[in-house]
């Protein structure tokens, strides 16, 4: 095992803790005994079985998640859900409120547009996607059959701090970039659905956590594998799951729940953001790219005034250890990735990077 | 690393080549220097554009791909494809033709009856799928979009031992269970898809290698990532890909080069079936389950006169070392799934098992 180990500072795939990342290695020929790596385990024997469980057990207890919801492990990531989010549930009235705060939003908005009415309730584009519209903002559709929104929006570095208020109208949620990263109210929610490639696993699946009783509504032609009834019914064993990445999944959970769960990650968040933030307000040289009030803890954006002088921190940050930094070109400049696996010494030694580099570029 | 490993005859997953996941357990926290695991690596950066061109080229190489078929890398596994092949091929004409020779086909044909007209081209139905229909079983319809066959049938363990001739209307092969078993001549299929999970990588995707012609005339609700256009124009990266899996793809690939390519496996495959079937046909306890001439050089079935003497087969097997092989329910009795990856020595030594058990069994 190699301990060259940099700060990944990806928007994802990305870091997954480092003793999580040994046991997945040492148990790679032979899993717990079974003289198989789960990679090689038939779905339907036990061994894999108890793994799967053990895997939903632990979201179920991590998250809380009450006995109304039901939790899906589907292929594909968040994209495929873009389209069976409106499959599934959009045939209710015909009709789906978005909320439009950066480019998932959007695109999980243009694919509900094939398959029904879409209301934007509320949309951040008139100032690129800085900022967080306030619950006055929201016009919500009386007959919605669901109202969507993105939660964190990693390419803007935005994050919703507030869950918004819909009346009876479902909330779908997307968290793929910032679930499991703080205590939350999973009863209030229709659906939270997530890629799992930033706080949860290697690429490859989708979490999805659903109220039951929005199953059923799906449109005659959805997919198979993207119904929720059949989901549900199969418990996510209607072909063969993405074995290995719902294994990798469980080990993080249990790397999660001994750090102490969310909670201890909500704090873990809040400590890490706040060095990169602090030097944010600080600074002379780097603006932060986010209206203040809606800074997100999990993707840190900001630039200096000049690309020139963007692309020298870049490549000078890479050679200290500090990798993928750059921004998206949504945006430019910089971005770090913040998520649950990234050390909080990370972040400070970014953090005492940009001074000095702020120092020696004046 | 242990080295206690059974022999795994699990229908899939299935056994990965040992050297394969040593190589993945030892570059697991630090791939080639980048002080990454390949699972934290951004889809987009150049270390992981590597190894997905890499895995692309040797996936060419290996099956001998003609530059009219492009290569998708998509979530889901074969079952998605189910959807995804009527949702963007059978509005060309609005009909398709199945042949049913299995649980596979048969799944497929009734997803496709969502989508437009199917007839069933030809059936194995009537003896429980025991053989594989004849060239002059099968009816074509003139006007068909494609012509859908799955080419081994894992629950039963059948094979096709021939390319079904359709004249003008494009072939669709399932080739989930026998895919990189032996060379083919790949410029005579419209589309020839599968399942990774058993002769190619960890579960959680599928492999796509279609004429590009027969992409664009997708139904208008196709699911964004279910749009062959789509994922041409995007080479799979629409959204992101299940990268450690084509990663460990790029893995295998590497090792079936080494071990001589397709054609080596083709002699392969006929030897490790061959011990089995040679007892088979010496045996007065063990019955084949396939016909003579059908029989799949991938999965073995046969079983004994008793449920009773199977479960003691099965059970004693497995304390011996030859894990999962008990059949599926819809045969019953034993299956040995001997894909690419298992040692020739594995089934030789069930062999020797199978004779010794019925001596001591008489």
């Amino acid at each position: 095992m190699s301990t060259n180990r940099i700060f990944n500072f990806s928007a994802g795939p990305s870091i997954l803790p480092l003793s999580v990342l040994e046991k997945a290695a040492a148990e790679m020929t032979d899993y717990n005994g079974t003289g198989m790596s789960v990679m090689e385990m038939s779905h339907r024997g036990k061994p894999y079985l108890a793994i799967f469980e053990e895997t939903k057990a632990a979201l179920k207890e991590a998250m809380n998640i009450p006995d109304t919801h039901e939790i899906l492990f589907m292929g594909g990531g968040a994209t495929m859900q873009f389209s069976a989010i409106p499959m599934n549930l959009i045939g209710k009235t015909g009709k789906a409120d978005y909320a439009i705060t950066g480019n998932f939003s959007t695109v999980a908005m243009k694919e509900a547009k094939k398959y029904g009415e879409v209301n934007i309730a509320c949309s951040s584009e008139d100032k690129n996607h800085t900022y967080i519209p306030a619950q006055s903002d929201i016009k919500v559709t009386n007959d919605a059959s669901y109202f969507h929104y993105c939660s964190n929006n990693t390419i803007y570095g935005t994050e919703w701090q507030y869950i918004p208020e819909t009346g009876n109208i479902p909330l779908v949620c997307d968290m793929s970039s910032n679930i499991l990263s703080s205590p939350l109210d999973v009863s209030k929610f229709g659906i939270i659905y997530g890629g799992v490639q930033k706080n949860m696993a290697p690429a490859g699946a989708a979490v999805v956590i659903i109220n039951k009783d929005l199953a059923g509504n799906e449109h005659p032609l959805t997919p198979k594998l993207l119904s929720y009834k059949v989901m549900i019914e199969s418990d996510s064993m209607q072909n063969t799951p993405p074995t290995y990445t719902i294994y990798m999944l469980g080990l993080v959970l249990k790397w999660l729940k001994e750090q102490g769960g969310v909670a201890a990650m909500e704090k873990l968040k809040k400590e890490r953001s706040k060095f990169i933030y602090d030097v944010l307000d600080d600074s002379k040289m780097f603006i932060g790219c986010a209206s203040t009030e809606a800074r997100s803890d999990m993707n840190v954006t900001f630039r200096t005034s000049s690309e020139e002088l963007d692309d020298k921190f870049i490549k000078e940050a890479k050679a200290a250890g500090f990798d993928t930094l750059k921004g998206h070109r949504a945006v430019g400049g910089m971005r770090a990735s913040i998520y649950n696996a990234m050390p909080v010494v990370g972040t400070q030694k970014l953090a005492a990077f940009m001074r000095e580099f702020e120092v020696n570029n004046k």
